[in-house]
């Protein structure tokens, strides 16, 4: 490794997940995410809701199985009455559950991480934002994409002055998994992402369009003022939206464009970020974050590479490998947990870490998300009119 | 060339030019487009408003001095009373005069070749469509982005039906040339083109988004039916939009997104369309035209090259050099006028060419741009309200 | 995930380690890649000849302190001497250690994963070899980028047919970061890889043209027949090549061009692999690995991407993140650990794998490398001439 | 037009042309680059040895009956004893013709360009460059490449010091037209580019090969020293090398390795140009010919396009379009062949202007070609030997 800070440490802190049986999706990838860093050990779970699934994958874990726990609920009551109980839980179950597993374990003073969106509506929001202040646990919301090291140096440019003042931010993450009812298929993925009672009241703008709008804080910490949106459903028979066009006018007097879509033929993942200040430009994409597109008015394009030389401290304390040793989707997620799990670490042994030095998306990050949805399908009924979008939770 | 029908033949076509004095950036252009097919003579012209310069044009291009005229009406009324006029008049000056310069040569007879967007006012583009059709002349706007091969194969793949019924259109036209005001600096080209007495009432949704509209619907044939649109101005001091979002639905029931900006840092030239479809979709961008994009649902993404074997013989008939010679601007630009001198030569031998084998876009495509820009404005000073975006001029 | 067998299971071996200690690149690299399987935990291991971060590296990783060794020979026979010995140990030191090390575990039956090139002459690797098939052990040589799901689809592309028969491979591996004398400024890696001491006969052709000599033979099966090197010094004060062009025949008639460097600014990590035949061409790119081009003549690049329905299954089985979310460098170490371990786990259980399913490169593929490395030295000493370059070396 | 100086002016030369029947690819596109440029009316012509196309050919281009010759010698001739002979004759025949054509006119005073490769021999090269000094006419070889403003921005930036000191150059052009015996299937192209008594000794390496040598000396300067060539033929039933690997010592102490094909499958027009040197690097491709990579040692990647402000006045002045409207191969063409006529027209107006400023390739560097396709077969037919490669003929 060229740079950095040593990712490696000796293992200190257990875990538990909910969710994560053998078929899903992100939570292996939590797992290997975690695996990756060495610094936490699964040692409890409810895997599924299928019995014999719960148990087979606890199995195949190594977990022992008085700690393969039927329900959630009685997870969190058991191992806070532990000696040892976890030090948070992993929550990778689909949407609709995340707020009540969540309080479950907030309320026995267990830290938090939660898949995104954060919860299906906004009383939900407030609750935890309150919940999380009263029972001072820690809380991460994994919105991934913001532990890639060229986000990071993206948000860097940004903040350091280096495009100027932000005018406009053209932003899109395409798919195209669902461009057919693939959620009749048998699919579990794709029925649960567009059934309104799991996955809340956005299609493609809950799945997908959130990473946009959290990305974009990230990077430029622009707060939205009003947005106009146009949410529509293509495939016949579907009942969440499955395309998303948003305009949005920033409290700076910036103008943004966000599309999100699960129809996009032959994009797989296409988040894509641009970012045009007065005196430069920044652009990423997801399918291929070791790279970082920087201009400045009247010069050449300038194509930063992760793990470089001439990059700042900010990413190069997150890259693990040499330049031209390609990274991807799981050392993003391991980013975000190094932070989470370097906080709790910390706090373990009587230390506050500077939340700059260790960021991690928190669960004011995941209301914010929750909002966004809200408004876009609020403004997108009202026939795409222009509605508030001023983030309106506040901390505690 | 490995394919394609002879793109030289003897000179068989005299003609005129209005504007592209020295200094001009699309009289050269118009030129040496003509130039490189071959078809057509340059005889005559009024190239600026300035004597001097006029003058000076006219000797460079070798025009013989009593065919260098003070101003248009003199040319269209003393060409028209020669016995061997031009056979058409190549119109290159700032939109406003684009009406009074082509009435004029149209109601002496003379056939038309004009810059778009067509005129600055929709009484305008009445009258101009009314006249084409009672003085029976050929009348071409060059919007010359039709010419490139791979957006004829573009509109091709879509009317063959390779990727099925489209849904959506996402296009963008970023530039960076207006990001700060270069206007005031004694560039021609910004001063007239931001200035709404020489532009009209479109900036950016003039000059570069109308190229959106034009292409779109030439590759894919969607009539507009509503549309919704937010114009800005960034850059203080400037009267015009620099940016512009439109969000479009199409009477098929796809759906539009178009970007047009002039202060997008890091864009010289940007046009990008696509276009996806239940099966498929098209992508290709202006800055490599050789290329063009195509994927169905399911299937790896395929790169179209120009000039290859595998097209079909829609883009092959526009071919000049084998695919891997390059082509570019010039080339698209020589494309419309060899199929609008093709129709010129056959008339005058009498016979009327397929229009679908020799197309180019007309005045009614000029007409169609001119109602776009104005739509765009009347829904962006509503506070971007969906306004009824169908086209209304009929022919004649 | 989409496709692909559980990458997943409990843990059922143990490994210790030699080198990796802190500071290192490759070492902790073999680690993250192992814990992201979940299959091996790390157990005991001589980390460094400094004996403070020897003792400091194993306490970090959570060895227990009777297991860190205070050298290879120790380890080897204390491993071998208890009852519950490491499964394997894992070899990530300089190649002048490769060698001892490797004997040393051998000889006490325990299976043996080793960095490249496998040793640093060809009476070492006769040795080797022999060593291996006499006690009946496993042995992986971390040639890592087989593990790159693209990589193992190109090879079912050309051993399918579908590129027909080979006719030329082009291959690059061009560096910077030797371009200046990096060696004389304490970096580490520097110095050790340019000292003939530690890194063999090879520079740049050891530490990286050998990774293309493995690749192109992992994907093609060709075998070389003659060769032709010029192997050079452009940094004045260097020992060993920093730039090599070879030449080959392979015995099919074939043609190769394999280029190494270590001083071609602009480049990272820049291995690229273009194997073209009678039908068609493939194109891999080590830095953008989640890509692999496909051509057949006379038809459209096609772009595959990993994790795609349309691949085959040899790819798909080493698949963990859906198209469009990046895979890297530590998931190609890690599937190659994948297959390692499950031979072994197989063999615990009594049963012998298809080397086809779960191949791995082996100390065969070892000796190839370090034939190779030899021959191309010979060459060049000669004044670049052909030499034979038969694979001599028989197993056992 | 952002920058550059005027491309227009008035018609001062004529031209007559030998070769370039309909049919032919590069005589069109020679007769097109000197239309764009409208210096010079073509007025004569020997177009094809068949007699009925080489009149219908003559008439399509509008030249007058009596002077369309029967053969060249007629033409020579008959030209030189006019009072308006041709200023200059254009070159567009097969290989094998270039010297006697190249030479008759020399003999009769008139100007020439000429295609590439310069003729066929060593001998013939001599007696030309002899002829041309003697008869003191200009004369320039079409090396089109050196005519892309990018190549131009390349040369600028090694002679500016910008990539230090010269070590590598690596180079390729590889094309897939020839991957079967086309030549068999009556496409005329490749009938006579792989018949030694049209083409000369060189095939691959003589049509495209060439062209490497020549840019590459173009824009670095560097001499060849010594090279070693292994040339293939891969197509059973073919006479020329289809296939060539090349590797250089330059005389400065660089290295080189180029690579022509013309059995490279996916590969159109592939010529690609790398060099590197001690404090950076340039690459250029000339399928997007308007894009130019430099890259400091430790520094991000840049890339520079055609017509941007930060460009040197080399390439700018060589920009006929802005930047982002894409520029090609005709332009290549026409840049150099307004660099010839503005010499002429100079010349015939009692000037001399500076070569720097005006620049194309001469003889000199189409004796240089022809040296480095026979020094490559030479060392091919010595089994891959290092052969002198000096450029042994010296002006008049």
């Amino acid at each position: 490794m060229i740079e950095g800070r040593n990712i490696e440490s000796s293992v200190s802190l257990k875990y538990g997940q909910v969710g994560g049986g053998i078929g899903s999706f992100i939570g292996p990838v939590h797992r290997a995410a975690l695996a990756m860093n060495g610094q936490a050990d699964l040692v409890c779970g409810t895997f599924s809701s299928d019995v014999n699934r719960n148990i087979e994958t606890g199995k195949m874990l190594g977990v022992s199985s008085d700690r393969i726990y039927a329900n959630f609920e009685d997870m969190a009551k058991r191992e806070s009455e532990r000696k040892d109980p976890i030090d948070f839980v992993d929550i990778a179950v689909p949407n609709h559950l995340h707020f009540s597993v969540a309080k479950s374990f907030i309320e026995k003073g267990i830290n938090v991480v939660c898949e995104k969106p954060l919860c299906l509506t906004e009383e939900e929001t407030s609750e935890l934002v309150k919940l999380v202040k009263i029972n001072n646990v820690q809380f991460m919301v994994t919105y991934s994409y913001d532990g890639y090291p060229m986000v990071i140096e993206a948000k860097h440019l940004v903040s350091s002055g280096q495009i100027g003042d932000i005018r406009l931010v053209v932003a899109e993450y395409p798919q195209d998994w669902l461009t057919s009812l693939l959620e009749l298929t048998g699919q579990k993925q794709a029925a649960w992402r567009t059934n309104p009672k799991y996955a809340g009241l956005g299609g493609s703008i809950g799945d997908i369009g959130s990473h946009i709008e959290n990305v974009v804080h990230f990077i430029s910490g622009l707060e939205i003022d009003q947005l106009l949106a146009k949410l529509e459903i293509f495939v016949e028979g579907r009942s969440l939206d499955d395309n998303a066009f948003v305009l949005l006018k920033y409290k700076n007097g910036a103008s943004g464009n966000y599309w999100s879509s699960q129809i996009a033929v032959g994009h797989e993942n296409g988040l894509k970020i641009r970012i045009f200040g007065t005196e430069g430009k920044i652009e990423w994409e997801q399918e291929n974050p070791n790279y970082l597109k920087f201009q400045k008015i009247n010069s050449p394009l300038e194509v930063f590479t992760r793990g470089s030389s001439y990059l700042s401290e900010d990413s190069k304390n997150y890259v693990r490998l040499p330049a031209g040793h390609p990274e991807g989707y799981f050392e993003a997620f391991a980013n975000l947990y190094r932070n989470f799990c370097d906080t709790l670490i910390a706090k373990k042994n009587g230390r506050d870490l500077n939340q700059n030095d260790v960021f991690f998306p928190t669960v004011l990050d995941g209301a914010r998300g929750v909002q966004f949805i809200h408004d876009c399908v609020r403004s997108s009924e009202l026939g795409s009119k222009w509605v508030d979008g001023t983030f309106k939770i506040k901390e505690g």
